[in-house]
């Protein structure tokens, strides 16, 4: 029976549809081993569970899905003699209350799993103070099986470190999807309200399970239109979709908006008729939609309208707005990723002016949304010196889960890698140890407004994310959303077991190869500190050369500042200064290039092409050294992959094999074209093991690609 | 055991992307009754095939799937003793060579398919002249198995009556699709050719299945970058994913590329720069695709570049192309869609009046691509009159599978019927019974060069179409390109029992709901000859209003020609004199509005408000009762949906559902609107049986809906 049971999934997992990744992480893939089969089927043979609520009723069909596919067994969901037992702690009799320090350990979110000792039938109880964290605590019971854990011994209470995790999708009204490359958005506007996809639902059960508990809709490059009634009515299917598995919905608000859609003549945040428009138009929002969570806002930056336009500052914008939403719980969270439009100083350091200024000004139910680094959510930037540095103000932080720097959806990067090494640099704002996961957290300033956002990579493709292992990146976020202290490592060891495999022959050169893929993608584009010197406008590729756009700080050549006597950009103070911004620890040790990290070099320093680092070559030979260390773990990537043909369902494994063969040819195009690049200035000799490269420096510049994804093309 | 297996199929297509509709109709569900399930075991225990060619092999696959899908069977493949026996005549054994008259009967493409009377132990033959019409013919036997046929009596010979079969995608290189309603592109250029998707595969299967020969990947309006080496080798990776599926690839080719990618000064076909530059970039194409099919122009219309640019004809321009690929097998489909850049005359007759002369003229290698009508793809035309009128000239017949006109994605609508209704049209090219059909077969005129093409509605959505029912529409388009004469009843019910069911309590009032849609929305939309009167530029919903655009005949106001008078537009020798391009019978028939069958009434003549029509009633209550019977036909088919609750699973049923809902209330908004806006110049009262409109005509004109799919917005 177990063979004919194999045999049809296998029959269903080799057809396509059935196995192109469309599930993620929640497989509930059939548990093999029969003493841990029956271990499992024992524990979950009859459940209590409180169903009256919409969140309990999401949370039986998940027990049953997962029950179905792990054990091939049809849970009893009965109050007698139950073996699992979910229940609210006000809801649980006296003797499996749990102790009063356990109960004030967790938050509203938080949860606690736990083998019962006592002699009742229920095995296991799973308690909360609220659905939302039954659901989350029973997202984290099922992975316990899809991890293929003894449960004899169950006790895990946790609680989310932070309160408003978001995905943020820059989804266009037209479906596309600005640096999206997973397809169309997901978003079917026209049909809406009416028709509600089982894709929405998957969508709010994915996030759910990672403890997703919010979405903005729209893109921060923003449309009025969202906010018509029409639109409206849609935002509302969505959010009644969303509710029961605990995602608030959000939208972008357009500054512009009371011009655009409200008839007035201005959207001054001063002008009481503008104040009242945005009123008015939070209190038809909330009518519809009672939990709407509030607005993101992209405000004069990158052409965006916002309060600058009359001459109004990011204060005045974000609290008009605050004002608007208050009275309905709503937040405001307002991006920090302003450039000015004159002639800019140093890009890096434009933020920071301009708001921390503005620290403690805010109205409570404001955040600043702040990218994790000054410039572009590049392979490896420094912190943004902005967290820290506004201790009265709750900053939001905003990872790009979409790899719009890191090889759009071809090139296979593990981003938790890249998150975790933000959130564990050391801000020193309250001394050392005050890491930046810490300053978003709040536990620092004791701050209870706190939010972590990621620009979604989901679109729809198929699988959701395009390549199979992006949906580890969107997984990824919302682990370290829910605890910013989790380490990349655990997270790809969960991500593989419930994807793929348990099987430690998987998932142990599985896990290396992740943790590596990060330092592979920043040596083979833009290693030692180097930065934004991709391909122009759509980003895929080399372009080490731009120059001369229409803004100097939207080139290549602005940040990487290549010429005879080295390479680099010198932020300290003999030049842009831009190191001020940290705190003096950091500025003291970056502003000497002997004590700056050799990741960060060029980020901080000019350093000339002869240069010694500490093992002793030259900076030339480090730099043609990175590149081809970049190059080399591809092709150890590629190796491992082959291996790993045993685990992996065969669609699965050839489209990575062959989405890998893409990021090998991309990784050596940039270390060719960049290499060559380089030398026009060093005038040094390659090292030996770089090999010649096919083409020469002029046809890599000649290169074009008007149809790259991830924006709308210009040439047609 | 069987409940074991039900019991996981259940759990399997309950979940997500299972049950998407990715499968299309090649569900191969599970044989349910268990002597039928015998009776096909034994015929295909054993399987004898020839796996030396790429054709060999995917045959080999699909019955491999198809067995166990459907019998849970693994069939052996040996030369030994086989039960099913699939040769090429040529390899036939001679007792088993079918007669001569049935092999001479049979062309490249087809195939014979029969149970063997002998004492062998082979029970059925598949047997073709080569590997393609194995393939056919497989795929035929495997629908016998699909619909519960009894295989004891086997026989069935067929083959294609029209050479090429063809899909026309409308999809840009970045992946938007012109008029595409169910996603991005499924070409996903930016990772070709390196990442060769699953969907190519199952695309080239799904079309394979129903007889489809060749396809164009690019969209009539071109661009020239499709032509570039770097796109050349993308396209190449596609023809060979679908080669063994005999699936050609072809291209649109933009008449200026000469110019924009080749650093030519003119793209004048007379120039012998120019008409090198194709020489060489056929030899250069064939170079790397020795099967490519050729080329698809839309030139001098709607702005595209064209030979009229440098005052030379479209013959000069086919031919100039014609010449480029004629040395390799190549051919040139050059469409009639072409519309004067003045002032029009009637657009429905300048591709006549363009064309007409031209007949013979075209080099052999070209053929006419012609739309179905002489407006644009409306619910209902009146065959093109160039169908008969260009003897010497092969006509291609272009059909719109995806929905421009008919709702985009979200109404059902069967397209077959449609198909059918212009198919079976009579033209008198050749005396009575010179059916458009026989005109696109070339058999009144023994052309052998004979093409159909249809405007794909497949995009990257989960189920390839969004409307499950679409489907249905692709599928339709395929069988009536095999032949043209199929009845569009027979198509409903072999794609509902593929597809769904093949209960009778499923498939009967399924086929009538399938069979009456076309009508029902001919009727909620433009009933009674009304055409091209949708919404401005996306053509969602209803706008007899749009008045006053660049160009008059791009109004719905000059379609409709609604006055105090009457409404219609008059194409007999008093108007237009359009009907004079029709066969003196058509011509004699038509230009009496006694005579005129009523369907085309509007479309030929401009009629009095208070004419009668055959039922006595004046045409303005007929109007009216159209309009309402196609809503009331709408509710019917919501009815008989919800009795077909037991047989979809239940992901599919919603989902048409909530469709369904769509389209009802858009039929409402068609009725409401167009019946207001008629009667401001009818004046006259609306019969008792159309409610009141929930709202005013000046709230419908006022609709605005930028963000349609389809188009690119130009409202952002």
């Amino acid at each position: 029976m177990k063979k004919l049971i194999l045999g049809l999934l296998v029959f269903v997992s080799s057809y396509g549809s059935a196995q192109d990744g469309y599930k993620l992480w929640l497989q509930y893939k059939t548990v093999d081993d029969a003493k841990l089969r029956q271990h499992y089927s024992e524990l979950n043979e009859a459940i209590s569970l409180d169903t009256t609520s919409s969140t309990g009723k999401v949370i039986q069909k998940e027990l049953k899905l997962a029950m179905q596919g792990m054990l091939s067994q049809k849970p009893q969901f009965s109050e007698e003699n139950p073996t699992l037992l979910i229940r609210k702690v006000a809801d649980l009799p006296k003797n499996l209350k749990p102790k009063q320090n356990l109960i004030d350990s967790i938050n509203d979110e938080g949860f606690s799993i736990q083998t019962i000792p006592s002699k009742s039938t229920a095995k296991i109880l799973i308690t909360a103070k609220t659905d939302q964290g039954l659901l989350y605590g029973v997202f984290t019971y099922l992975k316990q099986l899809q991890l293929h854990k003894d449960l004899t011994e169950l006790s895990i209470t946790d609680s989310p470190k932070i309160k408003k995790r978001l995905l943020n999708h820059w989804d266009n009204l037209d479906r596309t999807i600005e640096r999206g490359y997973a397809g169309f958005s997901i978003w079917d506007w026209h049909l809406l309200p009416n028709l509600i996809k089982q894709e929405y639902i998957d969508y709010a059960r994915a996030n759910a399970s990672i403890g997703i508990n919010g979405t903005v809709l729209t893109n921060v490059n923003a449309s009025a239109y969202i906010l018509q009634k029409n639109y409206l009515e849609k935002v509302k299917a969505l959010a009644d979709a969303f509710r029961p598995y605990g995602i608030q919905v959000y939208l972008t608000a357009r500054f512009s908006a009371p011009i655009e859609i409200g008839g007035l003549e201005t959207a001054d945040p001063l002008n009481e008729e503008v104040r009242q428009w945005w009123k008015d138009k939070a209190t038809e929002i909330y009518a519809e939609i009672p939990d709407f969570g509030g607005f993101l806002v992209k405000a004069n930056s990158e052409g965006q309208p916002g309060p600058n336009n009359y001459n109004r500052s990011h204060v005045d914008g974000a609290n008009m707005l605050a004002e608007a939403v208050a009275p309905h719980d709503g937040i405001v969270m307002w991006r920090a990723f302003v450039y000015s439009d004159e002639k800019p100083d140093d890009r890096a350091k434009q933020a920071y002016t301009e708001f921390v200024p503005f620290d403690g000004t805010f109205k409570d139910n404001v955040l600043v949304q702040v990218k994790n680094g000054a410039i572009d959510f590049q392979p490896r930037e420094p912190f943004h010196p902005l967290f820290g540095a506004m201790p009265e103000t709750p900053l939001m932080m905003e990872f790009q889960i979409t790899q719009e720097y890191l090889g759009g959806m071809s090139h296979l990067v593990f981003l938790p890698k890249l998150f975790e090494e933000t959130l564990q640099e050391d801000t020193f704002s309250q001394g050392k140890g005050s890491t930046v996961a810490k300053v978003v957290a709040g536990s620092l300033t004791d701050t209870q407004l706190t939010g972590i956002a990621g620009v979604s990579n989901i679109g729809n493709a198929r699988n959701w994310t395009g390549h199979p292992f992006a949906q580890a990146n969107w997984y990824g976020f919302g682990r370290l959303a829910w605890n910013p202290e989790l380490k990349a490592k655990t997270i790809a060891q969960e991500w593989l077991g419930m994807t793929f495999s348990t099987d430690p022959a998987f998932v142990k050169p599985m896990t290396s190869l992740l943790l590596d893929s990060r330092e592979a993608v920043v040596d083979y584009m833009t290693p030692l500190g180097l930065h934004h010197m991709m391909a122009e406008g759509h980003h895929q590729g080399p372009g080490p050369w731009v120059k001369d756009l229409g803004r100097e700080d939207w080139t290549s050549v602005y940040y990487h500042k290549a010429d005879s006597l080295g390479i680099g950009f010198d932020r300290t103070a003999t030049g842009s200064d831009a190191l001020s911004q940290y705190a003096p620890e950091i500025e003291k040790a970056y502003s000497n290039i002997e004590t700056t990290p050799e990741k960060y070099l060029l980020w901080f320093h000019h350093v000339p092409w002869g240069y010694k680092l500490k093992n002793g070559k030259t900076l030339w030979y480090n730099l043609a050294r990175h590149y081809q260390d970049g190059v080399l773990e591809v092709e150890k990537m590629i190796n491992t992959w082959e291996q790993m043909k045993p685990y992996v369902d065969e669609i699965a494994y050839k489209k990575t094999e062959m989405l890998l063969s893409i990021q090998l040819e991309e990784a050596q195009w940039w270390r060719d074209s960049c290499l060559l690049y380089f030398q026009q200035f060093s005038k040094m000799e390659l090292p030996d093991f770089i090999p010649k490269a096919p083409h020469t420096l002029k046809y890599y510049e000649s290169i074009r690609d008007p149809y790259a994804p991830g924006i709308k093309p210009s040439w047609d």
